[in-house]
């Protein structure tokens, strides 16, 4: 099995699991749909798949790992509904397609990002899988604490509260370790506990992750100054238009390249322990490094 | 110990548990302040202190359930804090004193309503104590169950799609018993699960929180049209203003006021196979059903 092939495999399972959550509510509504619309929405799923990937490195049962995968990519969806809101970003298009709120109006927006936060909640908890328990709470504990006030939400607070400021390289790594970079550390952590792992394939995980998830947003500012709209599936340029400091506006272009291979051969190298197993997990940061989207 | 005292000790040992959670809080921020703004203010702590009241009159410790009563507690503040929203209820005023984002602006009053949700999770999953996986997963999945899209959220959808339009006495059931009664029927459950308490014990907790949330949602609804804005801490009158359908304009004054004293009656049958175990909770009943604000 070629890396695409096993991406894709990955990816069904992921889709078909996200499907079954959400055919599982019971109460369908314009909230329901709202959710379906974003979370449906041809997300590359990288989150999720890190989950699988490294609990399979590791020799774990990816069926063991796949809810929390998906609470993961459920907490990812809403935090952009809630980005993309007016009083936030503000931004209409999302993957090529009108933003939640832009499609259900801004009420409906905010009840389907609670919602998602909430069924996260509710997967985690095993409302619709039987869990084993040290699991469940093991992954709920990594991943809330990761998407809270003292990660992703914290993040998203130092961001709001640099707008149109200059800041400094080290808030501006702080920021983005906090908004983008604990959800790519929450999914290779919770493989690693799925798979039942040790302290040390744990430790490498968090450095892995971190690693991905600085090279993830060098590259994120890069293509919002080199990439198109087309491509993006979302307006370029505004980082620039908004005078936000980014790994762009601070490092320059050349250097901010640079860094992001640093990441790239640092992630490689943490792979290095695993030899064989970890091919996919390889071939996955080589595609991340040189992702248009 | 008289009702009073007793409903002391529970508030003091509730908001010293809340305090403690803010205080855990490591990136402290706009965002964590305005959480406690919410949280720490003044409400009546209402669905916790049933909690416990339940968990006790089953013969259960009190700290078993304090974790999960406090995650009710966050998640029914995040709900205000979303409910106030320009795009939702657009209410300046919340116990008195400015709402979330008349304070902080609405950016950040977002991001503090997902914070307390995602708090709750946090909390449910043994961030902050050493929980017992079974009754933390028990309670998660009650909790969380009844505060998403099959639950409250269903219900607040319910009640957006609604606006500006005459709805039956059965869609005004169906909307309440969502969107606030299951925020009362869970703490009750959450209560005997911590107790350890019999299916049988399940049952009435449902029952008799349903019944409360009944009663409470018409004293609402009945005190909107005969309070003061001074007693209340929020504008009188929204509903009439709103065009809302309500107990008191589908049932008129003295029919809701009539159903509101058979659901008292009704929780208090419920209470009687416990005796002189269920004092607390018989007295709490009759306060709520006696309540200005």
């Amino acid at each position: 099995m070629d890396y695409t092939q096993k991406l894709y495999a990955y990816l069904e399972r992921i889709n078909e699991k996200l499907h079954f959550y959400i055919d599982s509510i019971e109460e369908k509504s314009i909230v329901s749909e709202a959710m379906e619309y974003s979370l449906m929405n041809a997300g590359k799923r990288v989150r999720p798949v890190m989950a699988l990937a490294f609990c399979e490195m590791l020799g774990g049962d990816i069926e063991r790992v796949l809810p929390y995968a998906c609470a993961v990519e459920m907490i990812h969806t809403y935090s952009l509904i809630h980005d993309d809101l007016p009083c936030m970003d503000d931004d209409d298009l999302r993957r090529g397609k009108p933003s939640c709120h832009k499609q259900f109006g801004e009420a409906y927006a905010l009840l389907a990002g609670d919602a998602l936060l909430n069924l996260a909640a509710e997967v985690v908890c095993g409302r619709f899988d039987d869990l084993e328990p040290h699991i469940a709470l093991g992954c709920g504990k990594i991943l809330f604490t990761g998407t809270g006030i003292d990660g992703m939400i914290g993040g998203q607070t130092l961001d709001l509260a640099s707008e149109n400021t200059q800041i400094s390289l080290e808030t501006l790594k702080k920021m983005q370790a906090l908004k983008t970079g604990k959800l790519l550390t929450v999914p290779c952590q919770i493989g690693v506990l799925a798979a039942g792992g040790s302290e040390a394939d744990m430790q490498t995980a968090l450095e892995f992750g971190t690693a991905i998830g600085l090279q993830f947003q060098i590259v994120d500012d890069i293509l919002d100054v080199t990439s198109t709209e087309e491509t993006l599936g979302k307006p370029i340029g505004s980082d620039v238009a908004n005078e936000k400091s980014t790994y762009v506006s601070l490092l320059g272009l050349d250097k901010a390249e640079q860094t992001a291979l640093e990441m790239q051969k640092q992630a490689l190298a943490l792979l290095k322990p695993y030899g064989e197993k970890a091919w996919f997990l390889n071939e996955q940061v080589n595609a991340l490094s040189t992702r248009n989207k």
